[in-house]
C-alpha cells in the first residue's frame, strides 16, 4: 500500500530554501510511489491565533475556554473549516513532516498556531487518548528544520542554545498526540555561516544539503525513532516510577552532553 | 525613579485566570509606585505571522527575507505600526513580564508571533548586539506561566515533559536580546488538577496562588536571575571554550535532575 505523506510548510517566501525543501520532499516521495499532500500554511493564509471568533457554536457563550470549545465543536461537527481540513490531512497521513526555519528557538508562529488549533481537544487528543494511546499512534512524524547559524554554533556547546534541546518541546508535543517521532532533519548554516560572503560556495553548500535530504527521505526507515518513556514507566499520578529505566533516553543523552 | 513595567498578555479570554494574573500584576506594580503598560495581544488583535504584507517598503521586492526586511525597514523608520508600538514599549520598560498559559509545551502562537515580529533584526538585536551586549541589557524579564496539570506532573520526573526544561528556548530568546531573565513564576494545576471536580476547592487554590503572586511581584528583587554563560566563556567561533566553567548553570541543573 502506498505511503500517505503530509508536508506542513511554514515559510513566508516560496522561493526560500524551506520552500525548496518542501518541493524536494514532495518530488522525492511521489517518485517513491507515495501519495503527497502539502499544507503550505502561508499560502493557505492559516490564522495562527486560537480565538473565539473561529467558533460558530459555543458550549459556553460567556467565557471562552479553548479546550471546552474545541471538544464541544468537535463533537458537534462544527470545528472551523480550516482546522477540519488540517485534521483530516493529519488523520489521512501515515507520515507527517513539519518543514520550518527555527525562529527565536522555536516554531514560526504560524506553525505553533497550527499546533494550537489543529491538535484540538477531543479530535487529536483527550486525557486518555494521548502518548502510546494517542490518536496518531502508528503514524510517524519528523521535523525538518533549518537554522541560520552553522552546525557547531547549534551544538550542545554552541551559543545558539543547543538545537536538539530546543526541539524537545516540539518533539514532546508530537509524542503527546501519539506519533512515533523520527530524529529530526537539521540543516544548519542556511544563511551563509560556512561560506562567508561567497555566494557560489554557499549555493554549492545548499545544493549538497538538498542531495543529502533526498537520500534521507528516500530511506525514511533508516532514520531512528526518538525513544520516549513507555506507558508502564509512569505511575497513576503521571510521575516516573522509582524504578523506571530512564526519563526519555533522547533527553538523557542531551543532558549528558550538557554535563560533559 | 519609578519602575516602568510592561505586561504582555496572551490569552483569548479576559475573564481567564491569566487575565486575572495580568490585572493583579498591574494593580500590584501600580500600588508599588511603578508605571505600567499592558500589551494585551488578543485585544490588540496582534497578527502573529511574520509576512511580506506587513512591510510597505521592501529592500528586495522579489524575494521576502525576514531579517533583510526587518533591518531595512527599521533603518528606514518604516517598520509596521503595530510592531513599532510594541518595540517602543519594550525599549521603554525596565521590566517585561510575559503572561501566558503553556500551550503545546510552548508559547501561544500569538505570543510566539510577538517575538518573531517585535524582536526585529536591527531594532532589538544584530549579530553584534546580542546577549550581554544586547539591546535589552539592563532590563529584566520574567515569564509568568500557567499550566493545566498539577506541579508533580510538570516536574522533571513528570509526564508533562519537564516544564522548566520546556521554558529553556523561551528564556534563551530573552537572554539573546540582552534581558536579565528572572526565574519564572510557574502556577500549575489551573485546570483543577488538585481539586478534582470540587469548584470551591479549586477557587480557593487559585485565590491562594493569586496571593502568592502578589507577594512575588512585590519582591521582584528577591527573585533569582537565571544564570547564563558570560561572553568570555565563548570562543570567536561561538563555541564554549574548553575551560569555560559550565554550559548555563540553569540548564545544567535541569540536566542533573533528568539524570538523577
Amino acid at each position: 500500500m502506498e505511503m500517505k505523506v503530509l508536508i506542513v510548510l511554514a515559510h513566508p517566501e516560496p522561493q526560500s530554501f524551506n520552500g525548496s525543501l518542501a518541493r524536494l520532499a514532495e518530488e522525492t516521495f511521489v517518485t517513491g510511489g507515495a501519495e503527497v499532500r502539502i499544507s503550505d500554511l502561508y499560502s493557505r493564509q492559516f490564522e495562527p491565533d486560537e480565538h473565539a471568533r473561529h467558533f460558530s457554536q459555543r458550549k459556553n457563550p460567556i467565557r471562552f475556554d479553548v479546550q471546552t470549545e474545541q471538544r464541544f465543536n468537535h463533537h458537534q461537527g462544527t470545528l472551523p473549516v480550516d482546522v477540519t481540513r488540517e485534521i483530516d490531512d493529519v488523520l489521512w497521513a501515515d507520515f507527517v513532516m513539519l518543514q520550518f526555519p527555527l525562529w527565536w528557538f522555536g516554531l514560526p508562529a504560524i506553525l505553533k498556531g497550527w499546533m494550537d488549533r489543529v491538535f484540538a481537544y477531543g479530535a487529536l487528543y483527550t486525557g486518555s487518548h494521548c502518548f502510546q494511546a494517542g490518536v496518531c499512534r502508528g503514524k510517524r512524524a519528523m521535523l525538518s528544520v533549518t537554522t541560520g547559524s552553522p552546525a557547531e554554533v547549534c551544538a550542545h556547546n554552541g551559543q545558539e542554545g543547543d538545537t536538539q534541546l530546543i526541539l524537545w518541546p516540539i518533539h514532546y508535543a508530537l509524542h503527546y498526540v501519539g506519533f512515533s517521532v523520527l530524529e529530526p532533519s537539521l540543516i544548519t548554516g542556511v544563511r551563509g555561516g560556512y561560506a562567508g560572503n561567497d555566494a557560489a560556495i554557499q549555493d554549492r553548500y545548499l545544493d549538497t544539503r538538498l542531495l543529502e535530504q533526498r537520500l534521507r527521505l528516500t530511506n525514511l526507515d533508516s532514520i531512528p525513532v526518538i525513544p520516549f518513556n513507555a506507558e508502564s514507566d509512569w505511575n497513576d499520578r503521571r510521575k516516573l516510577k522509582p524504578r523506571a529505566p530512564v526519563y526519555s533516553p533522547f533527553i538523557r543523552h542531551q543532558a549528558k552532553l550538557l554535563l560533559s
